[in-house]
């Protein structure tokens, strides 16, 4: 997909804001640049935070920034996802026996992404086991190949099962307010020719209720030791619904996405965001100019609505003693 | 809120695919102009079409169509509204009484129009009377005066609610992919100051699990006799979500929803409408060119969702035996 590249120590990421319209590309040169690229969704997706955020790691360091610094300027640009934390713990870590040696540093960047993408291709071949016949999958969000270093959590699963011939169709939730699903994973679809619909957020039960589902499969920014799963907006809704109707719904996210250090989904914080992406679509406003809105980037899915966790060490459930060891 | 006036044998409708961002009217001066216009979806809500459709029979008339193709004409503008068969069989009843006299014909069309406004104030204080003390009412779509002659169904019971000082707040579900809410239910509450948040139609999972929601309240577009309830589409995921969370989850809706033709929500025909509907927001697209979608334009939500149906005659659970008689 290209869409973070490193070159002549700038990072050049593709603007997913302008996706699928245009494919423009924004060329970050300090940290300082790389924290306001992940801030304004630039780039979005938690694995892809992180991997984002571990280039802007190794150019702060090469600007002489302090550590710590650094570290915090990165981290404090969106407080959901954990594997911005992960990754720059993992590349302080390094820091620490490496020291200031930049090409070291961006060597153990390299690392991470590469790795990431292993990972993802690990994640869709272990999800495609599950299925054994042509399916129907409905999606929410993009945990695509855009959302990490390449081929996707949820839509790697997807890839994995298009290229056995087991994809009947995908079922695109458009994912208000961003559209990350109508604008991101529906172009990934379209790049791919994997067969597709897209459709509302306020589709999916009468499809379910049609038979249209056999699984529901999306990523997630946070999984709490207990299975709760903070992931975009809207996905909680569908984890009610599939369990109506007991379709079975799955979290397909890379073991850097568990958050060990917290017991439950009640120690997630909530990312409140600003008017604007609601009221706003194209930049021209959809409701009035007196009217107020809610808006909460995330929400959580308590783990007795999930059938399954679909990791690179297999699809499991808690409690996640092999992979907390791992 | 004068959106259905007639004037000098001519129709004016307020077009509501223009608010909240500009107050423009339409002119109809034919049945065939009225047919368009319900059909464009410059007038909708179930009532509010019976209405419309009404006032295009008479028009039709005078204009010398037989009864029976202008029956036609309008009954083939939408196919979920019972409203508007509802409308156009009672025209169609007086009509056998009354002849081709325009001006009875009017004089009965003004009488619909004027019991549907008396039938909505009774709506909203039935429904008043389930709330002792200030409550987070949600809604979805617009059940409000701009879908029905005046004052509304679902918003009827909120106007009720307002004017005792029992509305904490409102959360008006933006309702995509037409927007109604954002667009019509907001602009609703603030031409009547009260207090309200626009959200995305992804965020009613987590304000519920939040608490911050007391009861939900919709329109419908046509009720079978066991209950089962045709409404926009999204309606039906807010009852399975209501009911997980044991939250109490109201129809609001005048005897006339009531199609006892049916027995069930199976024999309801859902309308599929066109990819632009979801794929153009502004006039501008929101995905790939090369996507397509599926859009259908309502949802049933089956009897056991539903705490209870807020009409006319008073807060209803099937069987409607005593509705039917009425």
């Amino acid at each position: 997909m290209n869409h973070i590249q490193f070159e002549n120590g700038k990072l050049i990421l593709l603007d997913q804001r302008k996706l699928p319209f245009s494919e423009e590309f924004i060329v970050c040169e300090t940290a300082e640049d790389v924290a306001r690229a992940i801030k304004d969704m630039i780039v979005r997706g938690a694995p892809a935070i992180g991997i984002t955020a571990a280039y802007g790691f190794a150019m702060g360091i090469k600007e002489g920034l302090d550590v710590d610094d650094v570290y915090s300027l990165l981290l404090n640009t969106r407080p959901t996802a954990v594997n911005l934390k992960w990754a720059l713990d993992r590349m302080k870590n390094f820091y620490k026996k490496a020291g200031n040696d930049y090409f070291k540093l961006l060597e153990e960047v390299r690392k991470i992404h590469l790795e990431d993408i292993e990972i993802n291709r690990k994640i869709g071949e272990n999800g495609a086991d599950l299925f054994k016949s042509k399916v129907s999958i409905l999606t929410h969000c993009n945990a695509g190949a855009l959302a990490t270093g390449d081929y996707g959590t949820a839509l790697g699963v997807i890839r994995s099962l298009h290229k056995r011939g087991l994809i009947k169709k995908v079922l695109v939730d458009e994912t208000r307010p961003y559209l990350q699903g109508a604008r991101l994973t529906a172009y990934e679809m379209v790049k791919e020719g994997i067969p597709h619909f897209v459709i509302t957020d306020n589709t999916s039960g009468l499809l379910m209720s049609r038979g249209e589902v056999d699984a529901v499969i999306v990523g997630a920014d946070r999984i709490a030791k207990n299975g709760d799963t903070a992931n975009k907006i809207g996905t909680f809704m569908l984890a009610v619904l599939a369990n109506y109707f007991n379709i079975p719904f799955y979290i397909a996210a890379p073991v850097s996405t568990f958050d060990f250090s917290i017991e439950s989904g009640n120690e997630i914080v909530i990312e409140e965001r600003g008017r604007d992406e609601v009221a706003l679509i194209n930049g021209k406003s959809i409701i009035p100019e007196k009217s107020p809105v809610l808006h909460f980037g995330f929400d959580i899915t308590p783990n007795e609505l999930i059938t399954g966790f679909i990791t690179e060490k297999g699809v499991v459930k808690p409690p996640f003693d092999l992979l907390q060891k791992a």
